[in-house]
């Protein structure tokens, strides 16, 4: 990541450390769960990458100079909302690592474990299902607790809704690809991508920056396209990291998408190496092998996978030029971030900064 | 329910059915599911009894005459965010009926079954997490587009998510009551009902009401105590018709209470009953039969429960004076109420439907 969220992350961490060890003190009804949530939370919160915390504070830096601590909390909030998201997500997706550590759901399945109760796997999930909607709860009251202008206040809470149940759709078309019989065509994938992750991840916090920095909304809807651009990229990365990466480096379980049959690029073009197989009249070259053909027709299929099916799996994508082909995508989306970079009001530096972010996105390895 | 609830639920309806037609025509990103959830939403959010958008217009109606449409679109929000706890609400307990239909993971199960993929149990929670979620943004969308005072605004966002954090916090209690083995109090589970039911469906609409109504906070100190006690008889009530009722006319599914160990005033009794048949000392009368403290041990260590069962444990409700017990607390909770009406600032005819309210609350039966 580039250096500019590394040196920010500190000064939203101070803010969320406040913000929870706040309310810890401060709930009306605390519960069996209550402080121990606001704990849990705290921890699982600061060990995220705090991008979409950064980018509230980089959105607002393009315009201002001083940062004021509004703008920490702004980004403390856009964090906890992330981590709600997460929290569900990991239910969905049946992932039982995230940041390096047991995932809500796990987390709260073993303290069942451990007072030997029934049903561990449900009462995790219903706790952690729990956990996630409070955590949206509790961002937006410290949204309303922000010291800004009332009328600021009402233009993120429209924003932050809006684009969040656009967020909402979106995982659920994820959870539905999995299964549904359906084909989908690389527009499919990349649209889905721009809704779930790039508007929300690189779009959303931008803007709020901006919004906050005084900007009126004609920013937010450049910020919106490069956010897009750039967010494409950053997912098409997370998946290549998802496919390549073991759990010890990217804190995720390993191989999770293929296993959840999760509609990637990766998928995408494996899937049309295997059509083209039994299409002798198909133009893609190079042709899979007999052996390889029935091995991506058991994987796609979607069965359980084992380490060797995931490290066959990785050989071919290499093999086979799948990664020069994403890479080509992913050198059309760069193109046009770099031209709406070049087209916004700020200086030079402020663009240089934006531009580093855009290849420190596409070099990332982690 | 109140003649009050019954005269404005077709405006609140109106305001839901304009709000998920404009959003269904006009979904950033529709996906599969986005148009189909806009639908099952509305048809969901309209079978409710709408006590709390209701409340919220009564908490106007106190101080004004002529009730803006504001206040209506201001009530469908608040009916939105319980719809969305009730699809959260029934993953957790495991309910497939609610408003007598199928609950929305049991109806995302079907539709998984229909496509005959695999683990339909997942998938149906998994898009019922989703619109769950959904639910929350869209109410706050609503909130943002609320042609009101900016100010007035950030107010009632603040009021919201702080008591929603605090019915997240009661209902991770609730789940955990299940099977946590300390034994609880009548104040335990009377201080769960005032945050897990109380304050969110009686005291936060009428606060709600009354801020758009142009009052100060002080008034919503007023109507918290007051809502307080209502809302604890309300919970009361509803443990009373899911013990009692069947399914045709709670359209809950029936016994539910009791097959997921929730610790209901009735489970209190009961297993106060149980403890004193085993301790001679102990001064409660009259005392129960071996064969029924067998079979109450049975039934609150929490087994699967027959419909037998559930008679059998109506008639020793019935028989041993248990109704009477819980009516008697549900006097003392009356008595609280009325003295909070009579210290109103509202004339004696506003004063006269909240006492309506109040007794239609104690007599109802379903």
């Amino acid at each position: 990541m580039h250096s500019f969220f590394h040196e920010h992350r500190v000064l939203i961490e101070t803010e969320l450390k406040g913000f929870f060890a706040g309310k810890k003190n401060n709930l009306p009804y605390a519960g069996i769960w209550g402080p121990d949530l606001m704990d849990r939370f705290y921890s699982f919160a600061i060990q995220g990458k705090m991008i979409r915390g950064g980018l509230v504070i980089l959105g607002y830096s393009l315009f201002r100079d001083h940062v004021p601590e509004t703008v920490f909390k702004t980004a403390a909030a856009i964090e906890i909302i992330h981590s709600s998201l997460l929290i569900h997500d990991d239910i969905m997706d049946r992932d039982d690592l995230r940041r390096g550590k047991e995932t809500f759901h796990v987390q709260y399945r073993d303290e069942w474990m451990k007072r030997q109760a029934p049903d561990p796997d449900h009462f995790g999930k219903s706790l952690a299902i729990c956990a996630g909607d409070i955590g949206f709860f509790l961002a937006f009251d410290l949204l309303s607790e922000l010291n800004i202008d009332h009328i600021l206040r009402a233009k993120i809470l429209a924003l932050w809704s809006h684009e969040l149940t656009t967020v909402g759709l979106a995982q659920m078309q994820d959870v539905s690809h999995i299964f549904f019989p359906n084909r989908v065509t690389q527009r499919d994938i990349l649209e889905l991508y721009r809704y779930k992750t790039a508007r929300y991840t690189f779009s959303l916090p931008l803007a709020t920056g901006a919004l906050l920095a005084g900007q009126i909304e004609d920013v937010t809807g450049s910020f919106s396209r490069l956010g897009e651009q750039v967010g494409i990229i950053f997912q098409i990365k997370d998946d290549e990291i998802e496919f390549f990466g073991d759990s010890d480096s990217t804190g995720k379980s390993a191989g999770s998408d293929i296993r959840e049959g999760k509609k990637t690029l990766f998928h995408l073009h494996l899937q049309k190496m295997l059509d083209a197989s039994s299409s002798p009249s198909a133009e893609i070259q190079p042709s899979i092998s007999d052996d390889e053909r029935r091995f991506l027709e058991r994987i796609l299929g979607r069965v359980k996978i084992t380490a060797a099916d995931l490290s066959k799996l990785r050989q071919l994508v290499k093999r086979y030029g799948i990664r020069e082909k994403i890479q080509h995508t992913i050198n059309k989306l760069q193109q046009n971030a770099e031209k709406e970079i070049s087209k916004l009001p700020v200086g030079e530096a402020k663009k240089r900064i934006l531009t580093d972010i855009l290849e420190s996105s596409i070099s990332r390895t982690y």
